[in-house]
């Protein structure tokens, strides 16, 4: 059944070149990420908020902005409309507002990866892949492993042995082919470059396809459809590769084609650690790219990308929407996420936790005023780091009381 | 705000003593659990099948049938409305006709566990409860724990030492007072029942406080709503405490009462592991209850249950919709797992593993036929077991290829 998707194409957002979604594509000749294009005014006739409410709480409810053709190609697990939570004890103590968390960990996988691999590995089926390959540094390898299995493609997956054992299970039992490696994921990425010519695969590492930022992208519909079409006036992103930040950048210019929202977007920040913060340099520089950042380090091993491919339009989105990038420390990140859990219940990925540290560092500065909607990014469940955390906890004998 | 619950109080499913929902209750006089009662002619003039579909997918959906009478009261993360995902390649393989798998992996802390603790949370703030108590083997107290932490209430629990460290850090993260204990659970309840009288804490132990069941029955209604309120043929349920089960009988009953669904149940099937299955010998031997099953043991922690306290509540719901119990081994628990995940993408937890093949077994069997719609539960995601699988994995070298 046709999705009524309304792409036209693919843009280089680099040099404009334009490329056909009808075929398999990769990077812009330039060496830039492509970036998807839909006719708005199409998508605004033939689908409108009011429709969207009616539809499954899963991310196909905005199939016209999505790049499947055949509703047949879709894979899905149930991925997508994640809770948005109010945390009001943190926005009391922190005087911020009405503050919210978009709680990613709440989806097939428990992290934000499976948006990606969900849009992505769809698009590739329908493209007639039989064989996906990509470096990982786990969660999107196995968000990847498990889409593809059920999507009856295979997973090629390099993974640095130091990766959570939790993810490189989840890829097994999912049937991909894994192999790990004694370095970085960067020396995965060399291996997997010099592997595909022979075998043929679908390269699908980071932006080198360019559908896994449409998945990501359906974060910031949910986001604005979930504050009743109001967009808030921050969000708040920890950011790596950050296809997360571009994609909600670009659902954002989207919605305002469409007539969905208004002009006003809300300001985009990308929090990094301390360790590992190549876009706070370049945002401290006005600089309009990044530079690659050395011995990165953090706990927040999702953040942990000292050159992101798409830099220049992480820095896009902060500049055009007058945000900010900020860095936080590894002590920031482990008090948020014992604060997060303790006041609110929610218990979250380093990643998240880096997020409400860093709004904790805006509002301190005053960068961020009390009256505002803030929403912050958790992007993965905290069951999924079982070793962030270390607590000595008493013992109770068999026959004592507590 | 009025949630419009329609409860009207509890009563003792074994003596019929009714109890009055206003006060804190535990056990009847009896010793059996209780259950709430609902007035069903008001609800169904208040809400429909129309109306619910209308509603934020949580399952607080089904306020009206839900035991919390002011909103304000309500302790939510976003929990349920879980995918009911297809599962077309295994059903192929084994012709089981339509089969659905019950997804209570995507959902906060990562198991089915988050609906009890919702529910059994927001009515003992309601209530005016501090603090609350608990054994646990792990996920019932770390859902507990986080659903305390953002209602306010302090909790108590007591978790043997080799309880998954996972679910240990996230109560102690959302700020439980965690005992460990070198023993059983078993041995942990008894410490807490002497612990108790001087602390003047609310005993939260399965079944012991009788609004858990309510946060469990909506996957019976979920399961019925996202089949358009058409029943299946089969549910088939991994069994320990048996509450899920329990509920999910009890939310049958109470849609049949509401005119949601015809006369006709669903066949609700018990499976359990070779290593503890008291309720499949029960069943072999037509018992009304089941007897301690000795020396217990299965990689499938969850059903590890000896003796439930609510075990005649379990058998009744098989005999009384023609159900059977079924036990399986744990190969064929390991088995499913890889199965699950590398045909339909679907990485499960071993008790939702053990469900699957507790249908494989029955198909072998006959007891199912071909053409049945059939729904099994999954309580829980596979990320939340790091340590079920052992895979030995390739090494690339850093200057190879693969």
């Amino acid at each position: 059944m046709n999705t009524k998707s309304c792409i036209t194409g693919l843009v280089c957002p680099k040099c404009n070149k334009p490329y056909n979604h009808r075929e398999l594509q990769h990077l812009c000749q330039c060496g830039s990420p492509l970036l998807a294009e839909y006719d708005p005014e199409r998508a605004a006739k033939t689908v409108n908020p009011g429709i969207i409410k009616s539809r499954p709480a899963t991310l196909w409810r905005y199939a016209e902005l999505l790049p499947v053709l055949d509703s047949e190609n879709i894979v899905s697990l149930g991925e997508g409309f994640t809770p948005l939570t109010p945390l009001p004890r943190i926005a009391g103590k922190y005087d911020l507002g009405n503050l919210y968390m978009k709680d990613e960990g709440i989806i097939p996988t428990g992290t934000f990866k499976a948006r990606g691999a969900a849009v992505g590995v769809s698009k590739a089926k329908e493209l007639g892949v039989r064989d996906v390959a990509m470096p990982t540094n786990g969660n999107a390898g196995a968000a990847w492993a498990v889409y593809a299995a059920r999507a009856g493609i295979s997973a090629h997956i390099l993974m640095p042995e130091d990766a959570p054992l939790i993810t490189r299970n989840e890829s097994v039992a999912a049937g991909a082919q894994v192999h790990l490696v004694r370095g970085l994921i960067s020396d995965c990425g060399k291996i997997l470059a010099r592997s595909i010519p022979a075998n043929g695969w679908y390269d699908v590492s980071t932006l080198k396809e360019p559908y896994r930022i449409e998945g990501k992208k359906t974060m910031g519909y949910e986001i604005v459809e979930q504050l009743d079409w109001q967009v808030p006036d921050i969000i708040a992103y920890p950011t790596g590769g950050g296809v997360g930040i571009i994609g909600i950048y670009k659902a954002l210019l989207e919605m305002r084609r469409l007539g969905w929202i208004g002009d006003k977007l809300p300001r985009l920040v990308a929090v990094q650690a301390e360790g590992c913060a190549p876009i706070v340099e370049a945002y401290r520089k006005k600089a309009g790219e990044s530079e690659f950042f050395p011995h990165s380090q953090t706990i927040a091993f999702g953040i942990n990308v000292p050159k992101a491919l798409g830099d220049f339009l992480v820095l896009k989105a902060i500049y055009e929407t007058e945000g900010c990038a900020v860095a936080v420390s590894e002590n920031e990140i482990t008090n948020a996420i014992l604060e997060l859990a303790s006041l609110e219940g929610t218990f979250v990925c380093p990643e998240g936790a880096a997020a409400m540290a860093g709004l904790k560092k805006l509002r301190d500065a005053g960068w961020l005023k009390a009256e505002k909607t803030t929403v912050l990014l958790n992007t993965g469940a905290g069951i999924k780091y079982p070793d962030t955390l270390k607590f000595d906890l008493p013992y109770c004998p068999v026959d004592g009381t507590i």
